[in-house]
């Protein structure tokens, strides 16, 4: 079994309304010292074979054609072996 | 600088139907050996200072008050110095 651990993060130069609005909500909670936010996505995927290549391939299609905005956002992954 | 990044995700014992509409998704897509897909979030946050006590703390409050229902919803997160 091989476990992906999936990041989707908005690429630098898009704005994110969502990270203002939270910061602006940690902002009158009354923590200090928090100078930016950025929301994300993380994403796991369970394989039921134990095939590294395939997975690999397999987790960077499913990135690019369904979990990511290429336009917006950047992805990485890492895969991982479970027991 | 310190930055946070923090992960929530469902609890292992919630249903979890957005993950379910991505497998069945990538099903569709004609890519096989998808045994199960869990949907979570991925925060970063920035601190405008640099003690690791102070941003431990103040990350812990923003996870357990605004970002994550602990009910539902697990997170952890992990502290990093950026220049």
């Amino acid at each position: 079994m091989i476990r992906a651990r999936i990041h989707i993060t908005l690429r630098p130069s898009i704005l994110d309304p969502q990270g203002k609005a939270v910061a602006h909500a940690i902002g009158t909670m009354g923590v200090a010292g928090v100078s930016g936010v950025r929301m994300g996505k993380y994403i796991e995927i369970t394989f039921d074979h134990t095939d590294p290549a395939s997975a690999r391939a397999a987790t960077d299609q499913i990135c690019r054609k369904l979990l990511a905005n290429p336009v917006m956002e950047d992805y990485r992954f890492e895969l991982e072996n479970e027991a």
